[in-house]
């Protein structure tokens, strides 16, 4: 095996945000990095030794891309899963393994496997065609959501009764039942090769009722402590039971009776753990470095409070972007401003992300809803 | 005035770990970034906008480099300065100032304005030539130092008696009184335009007395709260005196009477603040930017102890360079590597630094002499 620093050549499908902070991290190493984006002016085009702009759903392009490498990882599940295939046959690492990648992208399989794991998740039922949903008897409401290519809340659809069947996704689906959460959360793993494997500490997502949209995320969860631990160890089941090398963000839901339920798998580094470079003994960025290249975990014990807000696009506009208020923010200590490197805005569009460090929890929050109200972009 | 994240063009001159580690802080604001250096192996060589290769004391090299940006700042002293007052006058902002640069680079007018200004420092005498010398009545043992050009212990010479006078440098010089320092210190400034002004908490060069080297480096110091607070207004004067925009380095003795004297400054990131990036509220780095694009200064208290150990090439082994035992150092939580992107290691070549963070000052200690003993660059 070559040595991680500088003579292995790493691959990254996708050239996004993950993959700019990956490569921030990875620097430190020496990191040898290639980056696959269909974006020529994706966020890591200028961080890397060679930036490749190409589809990452085309598999010949995925497969030419991984020869010129000794390892692959993702920043986005959306990847040719069969070109990783071969290329794992032919003797290139991809980690997170092909095989886990595939199951993650269908939603199907993912509920699948949490079945038969008895891996704690909402009740579902796999729908093929729309003609099937209207014949399933899955009690209203609930949520249909694409087997395949959801992204970002696209591809959920609420059918709250009869009436809504017509405006329904006729593309394969699943259904699950509505989840009345009292919060949502998350917990991020690491396994590497060894087997060594290591939670991060649970994180909250404050929602704003009014938005209904996550504001912020905090770390680290004053959920008692029973949650914590049962969240965490349902973390490491998923990851030990996957085989997984590499991350995996876990989104559960926190229901009103106090039961964990998973939502969502993603195998690479996850918004929910942007918190971790600031505010965790090591972030999640380098856990994924370590965990690839089988090197010992890190401690990820929460050094501070830590708040994430992310930094979207505001509503209204669009154009080369302007972050209004950056100044005001920086004025106040223990604000870490992480902007993306998009040039153009959109409304919505995640832009960066700011993490706010504070010993005192509710001065943290405080901070962070100045900086929510303060920077805004515009262009 | 372009904004800082994006429009606005900032050249570094040198493309060393220092503007390495500086890139990956500007990473964070989309900070459009050109770099000059000679080698093409440099280590920003991979991380910028445009990375262009030649001469930094050559007046029309940088000339034309200074040219094509907006703002020019420094990783290293030794550029051609006449070239900066050019640009300056042409409308380029240069921070630090060139005026700044030019007294830096050349020990005696540094020391003149030491004196000038009652800025604490060892007595000393400027010599232009060997006879000048000989003749000068300064008292045995002193310190000879060449006025331009010296860097890492290059261009220092010892004079212990008579004897060694035919030993001495020819060349401009001054000699300095040889002070049997207590401690080497160092606290680090940073001003922006706006005339804000924050030190950095002082920090201590732990010396090995066996190998006459500086080991480590230890942040916080446990000297008397009334050195800290001397050190640091000592630090403060000169920001304030040179009216400097950007960071300075005040490297400084404490000598057996306890009295600071000022040895050295250096006008930007430097060796004794990079434990600043995993140790304190801000890094050295992101001070260095709010400075330059007079940004509000950010908060630089302690997060905790931290120990800086430069990570030298090993003597006897030239060549690509490997990092044995770096999977050992990796294994004890709190530890934090930076390597330099240095593909070619040699004897005492600076590959990189590892900063260990940990709430109990001796166990820091412990785990920084641990980390010297395993951490070996050979070939």
């Amino acid at each position: 095996m070559k040595a991680f620093y500088g003579d292995l050549r790493l691959g990254i499908l996708g050239g996004g945000q993950l993959g700019r902070m990956l490569i921030q991290q990875a620097i430190n190493y020496n990191v040898t990095i290639k980056v696959l984006d269909p974006d020529r002016e994706a966020p890591c085009r200028r961080l890397c030794n060679e930036f490749i702009v190409g589809s990452l759903s085309d598999y010949e392009t995925v497969y030419n891309f991984g020869k010129k490498v000794d390892m692959l990882t993702i920043e986005i599940e959306k990847v040719n899963v069969d070109a990783l295939e071969q290329l794992e046959k032919e003797g290139v690492v991809v980690y997170p393994q092909s095989r886990i990648i595939r199951l993650i992208q269908d939603k199907g399989l993912q509920k699948q496997f949490f079945k038969e794991n008895e891996i704690p998740t909402a009740e579902f039922q796999i729908i093929s065609s729309a003609q099937q949903l209207k014949e399933s008897q899955f009690p209203f409401p609930y949520i249909q959501k694409l087997r395949r290519d959801g992204y970002d809340g696209k591809g959920v659809y609420k059918v709250l009764d009869e009436s809504y069947l017509a405006g329904a996704f006729t593309e394969p689906s699943l259904v699950e039942r509505m989840i009345d959460f009292e919060k949502e959360i998350a917990v991020i793993v690491a396994r590497n090769e060894n087997g060594e494997v290591k939670t991060f500490p649970l994180v909250e997502m404050e929602f704003n009722p009014q938005a209904n949209l996550v504001e912020f995320l905090i770390s680290p969860s004053t959920l008692p402590f029973e949650v914590q631990q049962e969240a965490e160890s349902i973390a490491k089941k998923i990851a030990e039971t996957l085989n997984i090398v590499g991350l995996l963000a876990v989104e559960m839901f926190l229901d009103k009776n106090g039961q964990i339920l998973v939502n969502e798998l993603a195998p690479r580094p996850h918004n929910s753990g942007h918190q971790s470079i600031e505010g965790n003994v090591v972030s999640q960025f380098e856990q994924h470095l370590r965990a690839i290249f089988n090197q010992p975990l890190g401690e990820t014990a929460c050094l501070s409070n830590a708040i994430m807000v992310n930094v979207l696009g505001e509503a209204g506009y669009e154009g080369p972007a302007v972050y209004q208020g950056i100044e005001k923010i920086l004025k106040c200590a223990g604000v870490y401003v992480h902007l993306y490197g998009k040039a153009l805005t959109k409304p919505f569009r995640k832009m960066g992300h700011v993490t706010i460090i504070d010993n005192d929890r509710e001065k943290a929050i405080e901070k962070a809803r100045y900086v929510q109200e303060t920077l805004k972009v515009i262009a």
